[in-house]
């Protein structure tokens, strides 16, 4: 298992790295983590520590039974509750948050990127949505943890597919994304916040602008994803 | 033939990456095309294939009458049907699709690029046209065929010159621009993205802000375009 | 004068160089010019070569008595007309025209850049105008050097001083600069386009905010501008 | 105390350069300052001097007492007594000054940045206020003196503690922050205009949107500051 969680290490440092070089973080905030679900465990940046300042000797093991840390004196990011849920309730790999730019003002308006065409239905099978405010008692109880649960509760409550729509905006906080991997999931945030972007500029200058047929939506993301996709060169 | 499909294949590679570089684009979106109406082929970028993995050896022929790839393994771009229907309606060299952030957003929100001014005109004579949205019909058949016959309805039914306006939007989609080239319609697509940048802010700022004289419009386009230019070296 | 001339072509070319570098212009567009009123003659950047194509002997000398080229076969810039007539009724040094993104959208608006803190006033002793459109005569007449006219008519009607606020917006079109020389009309260019990015949010965030009061607008100007000026090093 | 206000000169130095590069400055704009109380001298940027034309020995000591130049014969950024009153009324050990676009913007249009969310709350807790505008008697009296304290009046007036708000927009004017040294007041400097970008993006796609719950602002805040933290890696 040691192998494992050093190579575990080794690729979630690398996904922090093109995080941090992606223009999507600030300072240290943002995070990226990747899970081994055979091996129990999953692996997320330190809290505070500087992105330059970063080795993959720094990432922290946790372990995804107890959420407690496996073999590191280093305190995992603060927000490791809210991924914690998210692993336990999604089939999902890596788990990235930001404080991206537009992306995170859409989460402060408490407004949902809307799928608005066929660049965000090639990654997206309809709106990304926005959590409900979290409530006082959960703000000052398990905070980071009920980050995670009202993510949750806004993906069955809305039965939305977490494998269709691996994104969310968390109400006054920022997105969430998730892949098959923590450089999938650091992709997932980057086209968020260009999707984001895009739709910052439609509420400008359209803000009665028709949605587009759900064919559409359909058409797009089923050409890129699942048994029926033609696009690319390995799912001849 | 083999040497004059060499060379067009190194021609779209370069216009491909000059793509790359220009920042319209992200990941694996957009697509470049060249054609030789004398060989019968237009030459396209594959399909799925990340811009600083392809070579030359990568743009895939495909032929003007048929529409069938010619001389490679590789599957085309999935948009190559839509060039396919621009090449043989209009009369252009080049043609670029993006998914470029501002001229997208006005493709989302349905609203044609105004031509405000001379930016616009020294490049456009005239608004940059938004087609109507596919039906669903049209998107669940030969959906990427469709998307061009929708192009060319809008040019012949708004009496629109496409050598006047080398550009369009696709409702939902985004925007398509060709030139006497691949490398003259990279500049075109850039060109549309800039003047969307533009109109967005006008949009936002001066919502009924009166158009231009017509006669400042035909007077910026035409001493740069067509035989009474006098604008550049070349002319005189 | 060859002397001079050649200098004075340096001079121009290496602004012209500052334009390009400064992302104020797209492709060949924009031009900068520096006039030598002893010699009576400014120079000029030649029409349509690209930026990364020109050395100092391709600027292009003009007269300023006669608008006529002298000393050079290439064509000046199309809007050679438009820097004579500015040179003519203005006490310049240098001019520049760009169409750079905001400045160009709010003279596609026909709205002004206000005066609405420090940093324009720092630079502008309050709005840069816009002029009124051209006739249509004027469009079809003597195109370039109407639009000299009508900027200086906007300056006389408005009694506007061209020291104080050496900037304008022309409607439809873009903005002019100018100042004691080419280096420094490049500057001013430069930070229109700043002040332009910052009244457009402005304007979205709060269309109905107030004017500063005009002591505070004079107080900025004058410290940094005339007799009692008490910024900087060399003034003391 | 030589010794001393060397290192001082350095350090204020490093930190004006970091302000250069930061984008958060135009031409000669900003200044940044550091003090010594025990020496009773701050260090400050001197007057117009280009940032790429600056060394140690161009920092300016300012006495804390009289305000007045201590060992140098450059004239300090014509901001000093703005700097002098603020470090007379805050706990701070560095302040910034800048024209940054966006949090400028807000200043001219005398609206706070708001606390929408968690990154702001992350670094202020709470709105970043804007002063009342000076009045005609404060510009043409000791103009930069009384900047300074229309400053200070705005958080005694408004009961709002300048170390858990570090910052403030002067109406018509722009941001001024702080912190425990000159370094870390350009890092507010550069979160401030991350935040106000958020908050022109929130205030253009949704104008009505709801508050935040203090708590949530209170969680961040306080997880990050103060005895009880909770966040990186020297507080556990």
């Amino acid at each position: 298992m040691a192998g494992l969680v050093a190579e575990l290490r080794e690729r979630v440092y690398r996904a922090n790295r093109e995080l941090a070089e992606s223009g999507l973080v600030v300072g240290t905030f943002g995070n990226v983590s990747e899970v081994d679900r055979a091996a129990g465990v999953f692996v997320i940046k330190p809290s505070g520590v500087r992105y330059e300042e970063q080795t993959p000797a720094h990432m922290v093991p946790v372990s995804l039974e107890t959420g407690k840390v496996v073999d590191s004196s280093l305190r995992p990011s603060s927000d490791t509750p809210t991924h914690l849920e998210l692993y336990r309730a999604f089939r999902c790999g890596g788990i990235v948050h930001t404080h991206s730019e537009v992306a995170t003002a859409f989460a402060q308006a408490r407004l949902p990127v809307r799928c608005m065409g066929t660049t965000h239905a090639d990654h997206f099978r309809g709106d990304v949505p926005v959590t409900r405010p979290l409530t006082r008692e959960e703000v000052e109880g398990e905070y980071e943890r009920n980050t995670g649960l009202v993510v949750v509760e806004r993906f069955e409550s809305g039965g939305i597919s977490p494998e269709e729509i691996p994104a969310v905006l968390v109400a006054n906080h920022g997105p969430f994304t998730w892949g098959k991997n923590a450089h999938d999931a650091v992709e997932q945030a980057s086209t968020l916040e260009y999707l984001a972007r895009m739709e910052a500029t439609v509420r400008a200058i359209a803000p009665d602008a028709p949605r587009p047929d759900p064919a559409l939506v359909d058409r797009h993301f089923w050409r890129k994803h699942g048994a029926t996709a033609y696009y690319g060169q390995n799912k001849k």
